[in-house]
């Protein structure tokens, strides 16, 4: 049986961190492909992300770990984490529980340039103050 | 009718670039959602991209304008730009001729950590010395 941990330091060996330690990481939903967030991880968020196969990012505005759902409930199971071509950015396929943006949105790609204006595409779903408290 | 000028700069003025002008951009084919790369813009590369229609990254190894395909034919169209919800990541639903990795795979995240080490998970389809000579 292979022990979790090559996983991780076999991963760990291949990504290129920027000079901030961070790597940048998409979140696609598994089964429809829908890309849902970009956020950041360093070496710890990946460890416990694989370790315990719920997404954790490094959160560059509160500086530190940000697991996500941690306020919201809306968490992310990770399918499988893959590495590009030149280890500097991040694919995590995941099982999005609800929304994954912040203002309830299924996705945080809700703006879209059409026709030379930006227009919101996407509806909210949850009430953010029902996500974060009042 | 609408001035194209009109979405690009609203777009401009939606984002939030970092510290080195930059924002970066995830590529996604656009009628089977799948993420084929991700890359950086400055505000010349949007500008450029919205104009034409045809997808230019900023190059951080070159420091210069990157237009996607220059070199190895496989342009990047551009379907749709989208912005997420702080502005600070943008997604770009484009039409990707032949492959988008310059491995000559189809997109750069060929490598997926499963059972506890790094796989292989896509063919090269182009031999890369086709893509950009001996």
């Amino acid at each position: 049986m292979t022990d979790p941990r090559d996983g991780i330091a076999a991963t760990i060996d291949q990504i290129a961190f920027n000079g901030e330690g961070l790597v940048p990481a998409i979140a696609q939903q598994h089964n429809t492909g829908e890309v849902l967030m970009l956020a950041w991880m360093n070496r710890a968020a990946i460890e416990e992300t694989l370790r315990t196969g719920q997404v954790c990012y490094w959160s560059r505005s509160r500086l530190k770990l940000w697991r996500k759902g941690e306020s919201s409930g809306q968490i992310q199971r990770l399918v499988e984490l893959r590495i590009d071509c030149d280890g500097d950015t991040l694919l995590l396929l995941v099982d999005q529980t609800g929304v994954a943006c912040h203002t309830g949105r299924r996705n945080c790609f809700f703006r879209a340039v059409r026709n030379g204006t930006i227009e919101t595409i996407a509806e909210v779903e949850v009430d953010p103050s029902k996500l974060y408290g009042a």
